[in-house]
């Protein structure tokens, strides 16, 4: 089996999602429990039909409050190190999806410490740079104004700063280390940082003055950041935030999660459609040497790049998904004309994504928490 | 010789300041350095006269700038884990002096952050509460409204924690460990503290836009932070600060810094005059057994803590001190009344200082500094 690493900070290699649940203690989305939400919103989002959405903790007990009628909040964030990818946009979709359907208020943390902190060359004016131009793609998205809460950590640090050492407080040095991996050549702000992005798992409690459960949709490898503010936070008076998990989107090359340092393996939502094409059509598939040998042994969609674009974002119809991927298997399906395909899909996604961006920019004064 | 330690969170035993001025790193203050200072203030405080402020760090330096017309501010500062004794009343009236001489602005930082991570059993709000208190007597010493800016980390954080993580950078756990002696188990706030010590070193600077020389005088116990600190500025940008380092008022019982966890040694500037009285009159002394010993042998006035009190704060005049001095070693002063004589003293300074405290409520909000 290939190696693979998922911490907050590095994700490599092609991730064995079974024995990460076990590694990190995560507990599956059951069919149970997905039965339990679909009886509140009616339907499922595909990212749960196809257990995108994967894992939690405690997703049953915060459905349990939901339905005692104790309404829960949403917390989820960037760290701003790049341009948005459609990776990026996953767990994004995903909490929008669950704002609209449980009418909940959303805390969106911009972690430009995070990023400036742990990227040795990157400045705070960079990395702010970055946050506000990634503001743009969440607004693209349609998040409700009224209910969605954003803040970069450097421009909220009043509100955060004195939270962040009540959390800290609870936190050694030893449990930060064991968690994270730090040593001796990391720097004091890194291993601070933690604290920073607990505090949101607490802030509607600390402005409602009552205890409101939380719900932390993420991608998988910001789970230790949690795993450790659940210890913290009922020594503080808090509930334990509900987490909920998703899977990676691959990169367009073999294996591993999309990553902003290697652009030919992502589509930024800020590309041209010209560059958006060319990465698709240079995309690793599951195809055979010749298109010849594919028609007679057919493709390999298991392990096919371009496949896992439509699994994720680019079919939403069940059906036709499991046609592209028996076509694919009976060689019906030949690996230039899925490209173009998937090419053109990305392409009118990121035609209607732009034009939303660009109104966005008169939008983000309306998004924004600052002291 | 009798083991001691000094590190900013604990001063125990006997302090040896020549082990300390080798330890530390540090530069005694020269006469030829006093005959500078003089040549600008035309008379010297009498904690320099007497050496109470020992020892600095680029000194020098900072009057060559000076000189050249390159004006600093200060910077000091205060754990708020208590009430304020007259021993950290200090590097306050020194700082206070220097502010009128050199017409200098002042930032002062509270560090109620640091007091509660450091301090197992205080909340946050009890810091708090104790930061509002020793304001007052900063005020009571008579600052300058105008120059003096005051605030409390956790209110002024939006301004202090973005400049804070450009030091922690810097720094790594290593380095933090061999300075501060962190262990396992210290906790992580603990550990990224004193990047936000650092902060006000450069902050003149930052609001400026231009690079100020800033001088920093202290109790020798905060030197570390600022050793860390002067590594990191330069990477930043900014001067190396100086440092002006004073010596502790030594507690009424036999040795040691006066500490606020042990208040039958300290006389607190809310005591009454009654508590005063009666913390001198059982204060350790340097008296023999017996009046009649005492009167045949002399007393020791160099390990009587009574003697320290006229040294410090209570016999201005140089000659009338070393009167003291002398009848105590002819046997001509005995204790009695030579403790009697200081309560008289301490009492009249904790009248004035009372009334002005208490007038100091109505001017908190003009010295406060808030994002």
């Amino acid at each position: 089996m290939e190696k693979f690493k998922v911490t907050p900070w590095e994700v490599t290699g092609v991730v064995n999602y079974e024995k990460l649940v076990k590694e990190f203690g995560l507990n599956l989305l059951t069919d149970e429990l997905l039965k339990r939400i679909e009886k509140q919103t009616k339907e499922l989002h595909l990212f749960l039909r196809r257990k995108i959405f994967f894992a939690h903790r405690d997703l049953d007990w915060l459905l349990n409050e939901y339905e005692k009628g104790n309404k829960f909040y949403l917390y989820t964030g960037r760290g701003p190190s790049g341009y948005t990818h459609l990776g990026h946009l996953i767990p994004w979709i995903f909490t929008k999806w669950l704002q609209d359907k449980f009418d909940a208020k959303l805390y969106f943390q911009i972690t430009d410490d995070e990023k400036f902190l742990f990227k040795e060359k990157l400045s705070l004016e960079e990395v702010r740079a970055f946050a506000y131009d990634n503001i743009l793609d969440l607004i693209a998205l349609g998040f409700d104004q009224k209910k969605t809460f954003v803040f970069l950590n450097t421009e909220y640090s009043k509100t955060l700063y004195p939270q962040a050492i009540k959390v800290a407080k609870h936190i050694t040095f030893s449990t930060a280390r064991a968690v994270f991996g730090f040593k001796n050549e990391s720097n004091i702000g890194q291993i601070f940082f933690t604290s920073m992005q607990a505090v949101p798992a607490f802030l509607e409690s600390i402005k409602e003055k009552k205890n409101v459960p939380c719900l932390i949709p993420l991608a998988v490898d910001q789970d230790p950041h949690f795993r450790v503010a659940r210890d913290v936070l009922p020594k503080l008076g808090f509930y334990k935030p509900a987490v909920i998990h998703s899977k990676f989107l691959p990169g367009l090359e073999k294996g591993g999660k999309m990553s902003t340092s290697e652009p030919e393996t992502c589509i930024f939502t800020t590309d041209s459609q010209e560059e958006a094409e060319k990465k698709i059509m240079n995309a690793f598939t599951g195809g055979g040497a010749t298109i010849k040998e594919q028609k007679e042994k057919g493709g390999k969609p298991e392990i096919c790049s371009v496949y896992q674009y439509y699994y994720f974002l680019f079919e939403s119809d069940d059906k036709k998904l499991k046609e592209i991927f028996e076509n694919c298997k009976a060689g019906k399906r030949i690996c230039g004309e899925c490209k173009a395909e998937l090419a053109k899909r990305v392409k009118e996604f990121l035609i209607e994504h732009q034009k939303k961006r660009e109104k966005a920019k008169n939008l983000v004064e309306k998004f924004i928490l600052r002291d």
